[in-house]
Protein backbone atom coordinates (compact mmCIF):
# COMPACT_ATOMS: atom_id res chain seq x y z
CA UNK A 1 0.00 0.00 0.00
CA UNK A 2 2.87 2.16 0.89
CA UNK A 3 5.95 3.08 -1.39
CA UNK A 4 8.48 0.35 -1.82
CA UNK A 5 11.05 2.20 0.61
CA UNK A 6 8.25 3.06 3.56
CA UNK A 7 7.50 -0.75 2.82
CA UNK A 8 11.30 -1.86 3.67
CA UNK A 9 11.54 0.49 6.51
CA UNK A 10 8.43 -0.80 8.05
CA UNK A 11 9.36 -4.35 7.71
CA UNK A 12 13.18 -3.20 9.07
CA UNK A 13 11.18 -1.91 12.00
CA UNK A 14 9.08 -4.94 12.89
CA UNK A 15 13.16 -6.93 13.48
CA UNK A 16 12.26 -4.73 16.48
CA UNK A 17 11.08 -6.89 20.03
CA UNK A 18 7.98 -6.23 21.18
CA UNK A 19 6.99 -4.47 17.91
CA UNK A 20 4.14 -5.82 15.55
CA UNK A 21 2.78 -4.79 12.16
CA UNK A 22 0.82 -1.60 13.28
CA UNK A 23 3.38 -0.20 15.56
CA UNK A 24 6.09 -0.33 12.94
CA UNK A 25 3.74 1.30 10.73
CA UNK A 26 3.09 4.05 13.50
CA UNK A 27 6.83 4.34 13.75
CA UNK A 28 7.69 4.81 10.05
CA UNK A 29 4.90 7.07 9.70
CA UNK A 30 6.23 9.10 13.28
CA UNK A 31 9.88 9.21 11.67
CA UNK A 32 9.25 10.19 8.49
CA UNK A 33 6.17 12.68 9.04
CA UNK A 34 7.46 14.48 12.66
CA UNK A 35 11.18 13.81 12.85
CA UNK A 36 13.37 13.04 10.51
CA UNK A 37 16.24 14.59 12.21
CA UNK A 38 15.69 11.43 14.63
CA UNK A 39 15.38 8.88 12.25
CA UNK A 40 18.88 9.96 10.87
CA UNK A 41 20.39 9.71 14.47
CA UNK A 42 19.24 6.31 14.66
CA UNK A 43 20.46 5.06 11.75
CA UNK A 44 23.93 6.58 12.14
CA UNK A 45 23.71 5.05 15.73
CA UNK A 46 22.95 1.63 14.59
CA UNK A 47 25.33 1.72 11.78
CA UNK A 48 28.49 2.88 14.38
CA UNK A 49 27.27 0.17 16.93
CA UNK A 50 26.93 -2.65 14.68
CA UNK A 51 30.37 -1.62 13.42
CA UNK A 52 32.21 -0.86 16.35
CA UNK A 53 30.71 -2.50 19.25
CA UNK A 54 32.40 -5.47 20.09
CA UNK A 55 33.31 -7.40 23.00
CA UNK A 56 35.31 -6.40 26.73
CA UNK A 57 38.46 -9.09 25.89
CA UNK A 58 38.38 -9.77 29.62
CA UNK A 59 34.79 -9.62 31.12
CA UNK A 60 33.23 -10.32 27.25
CA UNK A 61 30.30 -7.59 27.68
CA UNK A 62 29.58 -5.34 24.87
CA UNK A 63 31.78 -2.75 24.05
CA UNK A 64 33.56 -0.64 21.46
CA UNK A 65 36.40 -0.66 24.05
CA UNK A 66 39.60 -3.04 23.85
CA UNK A 67 39.11 -3.42 27.53
CA UNK A 68 35.59 -2.40 29.28
CA UNK A 69 35.37 0.72 31.79
CA UNK A 70 34.28 -1.71 34.54
CA UNK A 71 37.41 -4.01 34.15
CA UNK A 72 39.56 -1.08 33.57
CA UNK A 73 38.07 0.60 37.19
CA UNK A 74 41.00 -0.06 39.33
CA UNK A 75 38.56 1.15 42.67
CA UNK A 76 36.89 -2.06 42.10
CA UNK A 77 37.82 -5.14 43.92
CA UNK A 78 39.48 -7.10 41.13
CA UNK A 79 39.44 -10.52 43.36
CA UNK A 80 35.39 -11.03 43.19
CA UNK A 81 34.23 -11.95 39.94
CA UNK A 82 30.33 -12.45 38.86
CA UNK A 83 29.29 -14.38 36.20
CA UNK A 84 26.03 -13.13 34.67
CA UNK A 85 24.30 -14.73 31.62
CA UNK A 86 24.12 -11.20 29.75
CA UNK A 87 25.30 -7.54 29.04
CA UNK A 88 21.92 -6.17 30.86
CA UNK A 89 22.09 -8.81 34.25
CA UNK A 90 25.45 -6.44 34.57
CA UNK A 91 23.50 -3.28 34.10
CA UNK A 92 20.80 -4.57 37.21
CA UNK A 93 22.98 -5.38 39.43
CA UNK A 94 25.01 -2.34 38.98
CA UNK A 95 21.90 -0.27 39.40
CA UNK A 96 21.11 -2.27 42.74
CA UNK A 97 24.60 -0.42 43.65
CA UNK A 98 26.07 -3.15 46.26
CA UNK A 99 28.37 -5.03 44.40
CA UNK A 100 31.76 -3.88 43.74
CA UNK A 101 33.60 -6.39 41.92
CA UNK A 102 34.35 -7.43 38.31
CA UNK A 103 31.79 -9.68 35.76
CA UNK A 104 31.60 -12.22 33.89
CA UNK A 105 28.93 -11.95 30.72
CA UNK A 106 28.87 -15.82 29.40
CA UNK A 107 25.87 -14.26 26.58
CA UNK A 108 24.04 -16.99 27.08
CA UNK A 109 24.02 -20.58 28.81
CA UNK A 110 24.82 -24.17 28.22
CA UNK A 111 22.50 -25.58 25.88
CA UNK A 112 23.47 -29.19 24.52
CA UNK A 113 20.09 -29.17 23.13
CA UNK A 114 20.52 -26.07 21.01
CA UNK A 115 24.58 -27.02 20.60
CA UNK A 116 25.90 -24.19 22.53
CA UNK A 117 28.75 -25.86 24.61
CA UNK A 118 31.29 -24.62 27.13
CA UNK A 119 33.68 -22.80 24.59
CA UNK A 120 30.58 -21.00 23.09
CA UNK A 121 29.78 -19.55 26.34
CA UNK A 122 33.25 -17.91 26.70
CA UNK A 123 34.36 -20.83 29.36
CA UNK A 124 37.69 -21.12 28.10
CA UNK A 125 38.59 -17.60 28.66
CA UNK A 126 37.14 -17.59 32.17
CA UNK A 127 39.38 -20.73 32.99
CA UNK A 128 42.18 -18.16 32.22
CA UNK A 129 40.79 -15.63 34.17
CA UNK A 130 40.47 -18.45 37.04
CA UNK A 131 43.76 -19.35 36.50
CA UNK A 132 45.16 -16.20 36.76
CA UNK A 133 47.87 -16.52 40.15
CA UNK A 134 49.34 -13.40 42.08
CA UNK A 135 52.06 -13.50 45.03
CA UNK A 136 50.69 -12.21 48.61
CA UNK A 137 52.74 -11.12 51.05
CA UNK A 138 54.29 -14.21 52.18
CA UNK A 139 55.36 -14.72 48.38
CA UNK A 140 53.41 -17.72 48.49
CA UNK A 141 51.19 -17.62 44.82
CA UNK A 142 47.37 -17.48 45.04
CA UNK A 143 44.46 -17.13 42.70
CA UNK A 144 43.88 -13.58 41.71
CA UNK A 145 40.62 -14.22 41.95
CA UNK A 146 39.53 -15.24 45.64
CA UNK A 147 35.92 -15.34 45.13
CA UNK A 148 33.08 -16.61 41.75
CA UNK A 149 29.55 -15.03 42.04
CA UNK A 150 27.65 -17.28 40.33
CA UNK A 151 24.28 -14.84 39.46
CA UNK A 152 22.92 -17.55 35.95
CA UNK A 153 19.67 -17.05 36.09
CA UNK A 154 17.35 -19.64 38.04
CA UNK A 155 15.99 -22.02 35.62
CA UNK A 156 16.90 -25.36 34.50
CA UNK A 157 19.82 -24.27 31.59
CA UNK A 158 20.97 -21.07 34.17
CA UNK A 159 20.98 -23.78 37.09
CA UNK A 160 23.14 -26.67 34.91
CA UNK A 161 25.67 -24.04 33.79
CA UNK A 162 26.46 -22.34 37.33
CA UNK A 163 27.01 -25.98 38.54
CA UNK A 164 29.26 -26.88 35.79
CA UNK A 165 31.56 -23.88 36.20
CA UNK A 166 31.47 -24.42 39.82
CA UNK A 167 33.02 -27.72 39.61
CA UNK A 168 35.52 -26.21 37.38
CA UNK A 169 36.32 -23.22 39.65
CA UNK A 170 36.68 -25.41 42.58
CA UNK A 171 38.99 -27.91 40.56
CA UNK A 172 41.20 -24.56 40.36
CA UNK A 173 41.21 -23.91 43.87
CA UNK A 174 38.95 -20.50 43.96
CA UNK A 175 36.06 -20.28 46.40
CA UNK A 176 32.49 -20.33 44.96
CA UNK A 177 28.29 -19.12 45.38
CA UNK A 178 25.91 -18.46 44.11
CA UNK A 179 23.34 -15.88 44.43
CA UNK A 180 20.40 -16.29 46.89
CA UNK A 181 16.81 -17.04 45.16
CA UNK A 182 13.46 -17.08 47.04
CA UNK A 183 10.56 -14.83 48.27
CA UNK A 184 11.81 -11.10 46.43
CA UNK A 185 11.73 -8.55 48.94
CA UNK A 186 8.54 -6.32 49.08
CA UNK A 187 6.93 -9.97 47.98
CA UNK A 188 3.53 -10.83 49.45
CA UNK A 189 3.56 -14.71 50.00
CA UNK A 190 0.08 -14.92 48.22
CA UNK A 191 1.40 -13.79 44.80
CA UNK A 192 4.88 -16.18 44.97
CA UNK A 193 4.73 -19.41 42.48
CA UNK A 194 5.02 -22.73 43.98
CA UNK A 195 8.42 -23.18 42.72
CA UNK A 196 9.87 -19.97 44.43
CA UNK A 197 8.73 -20.77 47.52
CA UNK A 198 9.89 -24.44 48.10
CA UNK A 199 13.01 -23.19 47.13
CA UNK A 200 12.48 -20.44 49.75
CA UNK A 201 11.99 -23.20 52.47
CA UNK A 202 14.66 -25.58 51.37
CA UNK A 203 17.14 -22.68 51.55
CA UNK A 204 16.09 -21.11 55.02
CA UNK A 205 18.94 -19.64 57.11
CA UNK A 206 18.96 -19.70 60.58
CA UNK A 207 18.09 -16.87 62.61
CA UNK B 1 26.69 2.23 32.94
CA UNK B 2 26.97 0.55 28.88
CA UNK B 3 29.86 2.08 26.64
CA UNK B 4 29.29 5.39 24.95
CA UNK B 5 28.40 3.82 21.67
CA UNK B 6 25.64 1.84 23.35
CA UNK B 7 24.44 4.46 25.26
CA UNK B 8 23.71 6.36 22.04
CA UNK B 9 22.19 3.85 20.22
CA UNK B 10 19.60 3.53 23.48
CA UNK B 11 18.73 7.12 23.45
CA UNK B 12 18.28 7.44 19.52
CA UNK B 13 15.89 4.38 19.85
CA UNK B 14 14.44 6.53 22.59
CA UNK B 15 13.04 8.57 19.93
CA UNK B 16 10.55 5.88 18.57
CA UNK B 17 6.80 6.49 19.53
CA UNK B 18 6.19 4.07 22.38
CA UNK B 19 9.41 3.34 23.22
CA UNK B 20 10.59 4.43 26.92
CA UNK B 21 14.02 3.99 28.45
CA UNK B 22 13.68 -0.24 29.06
CA UNK B 23 12.27 -1.15 26.25
CA UNK B 24 15.07 0.67 24.26
CA UNK B 25 17.47 -1.01 26.30
CA UNK B 26 16.05 -4.19 25.42
CA UNK B 27 15.82 -2.99 21.42
CA UNK B 28 19.43 -2.25 22.03
CA UNK B 29 20.75 -5.48 23.49
CA UNK B 30 18.59 -7.78 21.34
CA UNK B 31 20.39 -6.13 18.03
CA UNK B 32 23.99 -6.07 19.10
CA UNK B 33 23.36 -9.93 20.86
CA UNK B 34 20.97 -11.44 18.59
CA UNK B 35 20.67 -10.30 15.17
CA UNK B 36 23.06 -7.65 13.88
CA UNK B 37 22.21 -7.98 10.05
CA UNK B 38 18.71 -6.91 11.12
CA UNK B 39 20.45 -3.71 12.86
CA UNK B 40 22.11 -3.14 10.01
CA UNK B 41 19.35 -3.18 7.94
CA UNK B 42 17.33 -1.06 9.35
CA UNK B 43 19.73 1.60 9.40
CA UNK B 44 19.88 1.30 5.59
CA UNK B 45 16.36 1.21 5.15
CA UNK B 46 16.08 4.10 7.53
CA UNK B 47 19.17 6.40 5.79
CA UNK B 48 17.40 5.42 2.40
CA UNK B 49 13.76 6.46 3.45
CA UNK B 50 15.15 9.72 5.05
CA UNK B 51 17.08 10.80 1.97
CA UNK B 52 14.57 9.53 -0.70
CA UNK B 53 10.67 9.68 1.07
CA UNK B 54 9.22 12.77 0.15
CA UNK B 55 5.75 13.72 -1.17
CA UNK B 56 3.86 13.03 -4.01
CA UNK B 57 3.13 15.99 -6.16
CA UNK B 58 -0.55 15.42 -6.70
CA UNK B 59 -1.99 14.08 -3.37
CA UNK B 60 0.84 14.91 -1.03
CA UNK B 61 1.37 11.18 0.59
CA UNK B 62 4.55 10.11 1.55
CA UNK B 63 6.66 8.18 -1.52
CA UNK B 64 9.99 8.36 -3.26
CA UNK B 65 8.27 8.96 -6.81
CA UNK B 66 7.17 12.09 -7.94
CA UNK B 67 3.41 10.90 -8.59
CA UNK B 68 2.51 7.91 -5.94
CA UNK B 69 1.16 4.92 -7.20
CA UNK B 70 -2.73 5.46 -6.08
CA UNK B 71 -2.51 8.36 -8.50
CA UNK B 72 -0.99 7.24 -11.00
CA UNK B 73 -3.54 3.79 -11.51
CA UNK B 74 -5.95 5.00 -14.30
CA UNK B 75 -8.42 1.75 -13.26
CA UNK B 76 -9.08 4.53 -9.98
CA UNK B 77 -12.00 7.03 -10.36
CA UNK B 78 -10.24 10.16 -10.74
CA UNK B 79 -13.20 12.34 -10.50
CA UNK B 80 -13.66 11.22 -6.56
CA UNK B 81 -11.10 13.26 -4.07
CA UNK B 82 -10.54 12.57 -0.20
CA UNK B 83 -8.86 14.78 1.78
CA UNK B 84 -7.30 12.77 4.47
CA UNK B 85 -5.15 14.29 7.77
CA UNK B 86 -1.99 11.51 7.07
CA UNK B 87 -1.13 8.95 5.01
CA UNK B 88 -1.92 6.46 7.67
CA UNK B 89 -5.44 7.57 7.01
CA UNK B 90 -4.83 6.39 3.39
CA UNK B 91 -4.18 3.11 4.45
CA UNK B 92 -6.81 2.53 6.83
CA UNK B 93 -9.45 3.58 4.08
CA UNK B 94 -7.55 1.55 1.78
CA UNK B 95 -7.38 -1.65 4.02
CA UNK B 96 -11.90 -0.74 4.39
CA UNK B 97 -11.72 -1.38 0.80
CA UNK B 98 -14.89 0.25 -1.14
CA UNK B 99 -13.52 3.64 -2.11
CA UNK B 100 -12.00 3.79 -5.38
CA UNK B 101 -10.93 7.13 -5.84
CA UNK B 102 -8.09 9.28 -5.02
CA UNK B 103 -7.05 10.81 -1.97
CA UNK B 104 -5.16 14.16 -0.81
CA UNK B 105 -3.21 14.34 2.57
CA UNK B 106 -3.16 17.72 4.29
CA UNK B 107 -0.30 16.23 6.99
CA UNK B 108 -2.25 18.17 9.64
CA UNK B 109 -5.21 19.92 10.06
CA UNK B 110 -5.62 24.00 10.55
CA UNK B 111 -4.84 25.51 13.76
CA UNK B 112 -4.28 28.97 13.93
CA UNK B 113 -2.90 28.55 17.43
CA UNK B 114 0.36 26.63 16.58
CA UNK B 115 0.69 28.91 13.47
CA UNK B 116 -0.62 25.71 10.94
CA UNK B 117 -2.58 27.80 8.25
CA UNK B 118 -4.41 26.99 4.90
CA UNK B 119 -0.43 26.54 2.66
CA UNK B 120 0.95 24.30 5.81
CA UNK B 121 -1.35 21.78 4.81
CA UNK B 122 -1.58 22.07 1.35
CA UNK B 123 -4.64 23.91 0.67
CA UNK B 124 -3.04 26.41 -2.40
CA UNK B 125 -2.02 22.68 -4.24
CA UNK B 126 -5.79 21.67 -3.34
CA UNK B 127 -7.12 24.70 -4.76
CA UNK B 128 -5.42 24.01 -8.15
CA UNK B 129 -6.45 20.39 -7.89
CA UNK B 130 -10.62 21.78 -7.42
CA UNK B 131 -9.95 24.25 -10.31
CA UNK B 132 -8.72 21.56 -13.04
CA UNK B 133 -11.26 21.89 -15.82
CA UNK B 134 -12.13 19.17 -18.60
CA UNK B 135 -14.54 18.67 -21.15
CA UNK B 136 -17.73 17.19 -20.92
CA UNK B 137 -19.59 15.12 -24.37
CA UNK B 138 -21.45 18.41 -25.08
CA UNK B 139 -17.86 20.19 -25.01
CA UNK B 140 -19.04 22.47 -22.38
CA UNK B 141 -16.07 22.58 -19.59
CA UNK B 142 -16.82 20.92 -15.72
CA UNK B 143 -14.39 20.19 -12.89
CA UNK B 144 -12.04 17.71 -12.96
CA UNK B 145 -13.05 16.69 -9.48
CA UNK B 146 -16.65 15.54 -9.48
CA UNK B 147 -17.40 15.33 -5.64
CA UNK B 148 -14.86 16.47 -2.65
CA UNK B 149 -15.20 13.58 0.29
CA UNK B 150 -13.97 14.97 3.33
CA UNK B 151 -12.68 13.02 5.82
CA UNK B 152 -10.43 14.55 8.32
CA UNK B 153 -10.96 13.37 11.73
CA UNK B 154 -13.83 14.62 13.88
CA UNK B 155 -12.04 16.62 16.33
CA UNK B 156 -12.61 20.09 17.02
CA UNK B 157 -9.92 21.52 14.36
CA UNK B 158 -10.65 18.62 12.18
CA UNK B 159 -14.41 19.79 11.92
CA UNK B 160 -12.80 23.22 11.84
CA UNK B 161 -10.33 22.45 8.62
CA UNK B 162 -13.72 20.33 7.20
CA UNK B 163 -15.40 23.40 7.14
CA UNK B 164 -12.63 25.96 5.34
CA UNK B 165 -12.04 23.02 2.43
CA UNK B 166 -16.29 22.78 2.24
CA UNK B 167 -16.43 26.34 1.58
CA UNK B 168 -13.56 26.77 -0.82
CA UNK B 169 -14.98 23.62 -2.48
CA UNK B 170 -18.50 25.08 -3.02
CA UNK B 171 -16.81 28.06 -4.14
CA UNK B 172 -15.33 26.53 -7.29
CA UNK B 173 -18.64 24.43 -8.23
CA UNK B 174 -17.27 21.02 -6.69
CA UNK B 175 -19.99 19.19 -4.82
CA UNK B 176 -18.79 18.40 -1.02
CA UNK B 177 -19.67 16.13 1.27
CA UNK B 178 -18.35 14.53 4.85
CA UNK B 179 -18.03 10.34 5.59
CA UNK B 180 -20.57 9.75 8.08
CA UNK B 181 -19.70 9.87 11.86
CA UNK B 182 -21.68 8.03 14.54
CA UNK B 183 -21.79 4.92 16.71
CA UNK B 184 -18.81 2.15 15.07
CA UNK B 185 -20.49 -0.59 13.20
CA UNK B 186 -20.55 -3.72 15.75
CA UNK B 187 -20.36 -1.68 18.98
CA UNK B 188 -22.60 -1.22 21.18
CA UNK B 189 -24.56 2.14 22.70
CA UNK B 190 -23.84 1.04 26.42
CA UNK B 191 -20.34 2.09 25.73
CA UNK B 192 -20.19 4.78 23.24
CA UNK B 193 -18.99 8.08 24.50
CA UNK B 194 -21.81 10.70 25.06
CA UNK B 195 -20.64 13.37 21.79
CA UNK B 196 -20.98 10.19 19.72
CA UNK B 197 -24.56 9.06 20.51
CA UNK B 198 -25.75 13.06 20.74
CA UNK B 199 -23.85 13.25 16.95
CA UNK B 200 -25.32 9.85 16.07
CA UNK B 201 -28.83 11.18 16.96
CA UNK B 202 -28.51 14.58 15.42
CA UNK B 203 -27.45 13.32 12.12
CA UNK B 204 -30.29 10.45 11.99
CA UNK B 205 -31.33 8.89 8.53
CA UNK B 206 -35.06 8.36 7.24
CA UNK B 207 -35.50 4.47 7.45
Amino acid sequence: MFSPLIEDLIRALRCLPGVGPKSAQRMAMYLLEKDRDAAGLLASSLQQAVEKVGRCSRCRTLTEQEICALCNNMRRDHSLLCVVETPADVLAIEQAGNYHGLYFVLHGHLSPIDGVGPADIGLDVLGERLGEKQSNETGAEEPMIRELIIATNPTVEGEATAQFIAERARARGVAVSRIAHGVPIGGELEYIDGGTLAHAFNSRTVL
